[in-house]
């Protein structure tokens, strides 16, 4: 199936204009709303049954019939190991929080250690298909090293603009993958903004998060991998909408990239209903959980300031989407401090799991969820995991007391005993 | 099929002294040598055909069978995402190298990020077997957070003795995972001396590298993924003594480890040969590779001197059986500079596979063995890669130039083009 086959087209997230697959675009040109990409649902159920994943495919390939891309080749290397992430059920925590089924996805056992290879590599596929030869992107860091990674694998030009306050593993990435990088004196939205003037100066490929249309049509894989992980499960008295899942949100492009995943299933009959969606945002990056407590689809920047520097973020470049995630599946936004997202990276690790500060936030924010009375210790619950806590260890050393030093000897440990 | 009926004894790898498996031991009593598990080859054999690895298991418990434990349990945890790792054929370094088949397998993508998650995992099951309920060990880092995961997610007390020159991202590993951590000032060695003191004074059980004989069978079980791997290629012409093995040595047990698992799958007579086993040390830390240059079977303490922390070394503690998997296989040791290494680091890099000093030492040995003639561009060559590049950030940015920093415009970033 190549891709003509299944892509046929974007729609306006905005006012719903919709234009043709040939387009070279990014957003509408009518008000700048992200676009999604439509699928030919008719013809790809024509062409598949339900049971007609590639079952031997341990990536997010196992779905090529549902991701707008041609096969990107690349068998034995990073672009065939994205997804297909474990998911672990840490009766230690559900027991700690009284929850009867607790669940994380651990997307840190991605290539480049983190959620953003599933976006990245979808669009270097995208690139490979139009012929695109320099990949560029703003990035905190993880959509940065997913993307360097990704074209290395590629053997693809990556250009990319981060803050030059990500942390250091995240750059040491980049480099070492060998990405053109340039660190910003500025924040995300700066670094965003100039990644998208230099696009249209060079003539290069943006992956921006949001503004590519194909971003959230690779991160939509993890919905098909809890729609399966889920089946597999066969808990008969349990239906798809009574599960809640939750993400942690920053730009807003892994909430709605996973809503379009449900929804996909949702239009070629697969699933019957679609699980809660939850967005936990850092209370120094609220953007969309403030829309959404006002009751509005009207999303004001802020000025970010947190720890968990992945969705540290002050205008959020997919966040009328990520508010619909929440609001079209009956989910919610929440909202937690940085000390309960350092909480989450000691509670996860207790149980063997290191997150990134980003990364654990949707943990917290089931604790916080449990607080509010927002789900029943009844409800299943999903949280994805999103970046290896090896991202960011310093932050990792803020959540824990450190180790004592001691003498090699007997005696001295004895002492300390 | 219980531990018992597969596990049968051990033997002293210098004087051939056997035990019955019902002795707490960890070494001879007689002089000291480590000790091979015994394993009943012919009751496996009675038990299992060649196709009866199970195959729904992607990890390293699809070879319970050849483990000498009982199955931990802890389904859906890291402990059961140990091992399976990706093996990577990436065309760009075969070129450049000018050999016909190079694959490297990526160990950085188990649990806690090292090939360490499979002597820990296994000897963690052993602790469980035998109802130890405290697990101590020495470790420059690796060993260490894969003991400390593991027992996490076990619910197991690890106690971690670490050089305190450990890269941060690896003492951070060890305190998230709650582990009880002393960080010892003095090196390797003497760390592993206070462990032995402390696992005696106390009774915990001691996991130290080499010395516990269950390591080397949960390091056995990569020799079983790669020669699965080489058994799928099916390449007719190429037989199973023309492959070419890497391995990254400090302590030795990782080579000893896939030796072992080579031996066991000839006793049961499911391989055609062994591949030649190559081990690859810094010349910092090169006491195997003395040894054998020598033509000896003494090996003799270095004062260790790399950047490769993990392969840091003075006294190889499983010296004799690392030096064997190559003498008895036609393989050989080399040594190769922190350069090579560091170069090692970027070339992987190049085509998205990041990696630890220590882990991208077998590579680098690879391109030595190439410049000595070692190989030909016709072997087929399978390097281990132990460990990934987040564990050692700055050991990384020794690889690369540093990225440019720039004012957020297009001016800015026009002037620097």
């Amino acid at each position: 199936m190549t891709s003509k086959n299944k892509f046929v087209g974007y729609r306006c997230s905005i006012c719903g204009k919709e234009y043709p697959p040939e387009d070279f675009r990014y957003t509408c040109d009518r008000d700048g709303g992200n676009l999604d990409v439509i699928l030919d649902y008719q013809r790809i159920k024509l062409n598949l049954s339900e049971n007609l994943v590639n079952m031997q495919e341990h990536s997010i390939w196992r779905y090529l019939p549902l991701i707008p891309t041609t096969d990107p080749g690349g068998d034995l290397t990073p672009v065939k190991s994205v997804g297909w992430t474990p998911v672990y059920e840490p009766k230690g925590l559900s027991e700690k929080l009284g929850l009867e089924r607790l669940y994380i996805k651990d997307e840190g056992k991605n290539p480049t250690a983190s959620f953003k290879d599933r976006a990245s590599v979808v669009v270097a596929a995208r690139a490979q298909d139009i012929g695109a030869e320099v990949i560029v992107t703003a990035s905190t860091g993880n959509a940065g090293a997913a993307l360097a990674g990704m074209c290395a694998a590629m053997d693809t030009q990556a250009v990319i603009f981060a803050p030059k306050s990500a942390p250091p593993a995240k750059i040491a990435q980049l480099l070492i993958y060998g990405a053109d990088v340039y660190l910003v004196d500025g924040n995300y939205d700066q670094a965003f903004d100039l990644s998208l003037e230099a696009s249209n100066e060079f003539g290069w490929y943006c992956r921006n998060t949001g503004y590519n249309p194909f971003t959230a049509e690779g991160k939509k894989t993890a919905a098909f991998e809890i729609w399966e992980f889920i089946k597999n499960l066969s808990l008969k008295k349990i239906s798809m909408d009574q599960w809640n899942v939750f993400v942690s949100v920053g730009d807003g492009n892994i909430i709605s990239g996973i809503h379009k995943g449900f929804k996909d299933l949702n239009e070629l009959g697969w699933i019957d209903g679609t699980p809660k969606i939850f967005g936990v945002q850092s209370v120094g990056s609220s953007a969309i959980y403030n829309a959404y407590t006002s009751g509005t689809e009207h999303i004001e920047a802020v000025a970010a300031d947190t720890l968990a520097d992945s969705i540290s973020v002050d205008m959020p470049r997919d966040g009328l989407r990520a508010l619909r995630a929440a609001t079209q599946t009956g989910g919610a936004y929440i909202q937690v401090t940085d000390d309960q997202i350092l909480q989450a990276i000691s509670d996860l690790g207790s149980v063997g799991i290191f997150g990134e500060p980003a990364g654990v936030t949707s943990y917290a924010g089931v604790r916080q969820a449990i607080a509010q009375g927002l789900i029943d210790e009844k409800d299943p619950v999903m949280a994805v995991m999103t970046g290896s806590g090896l991202k960011d260890v310093n932050a990792a050393m803020s959540a824990v007391s450190s180790a004592p030093v001691i003498e090699p000897s007997l005696q001295a440990l004895k002492q300390l005993l």
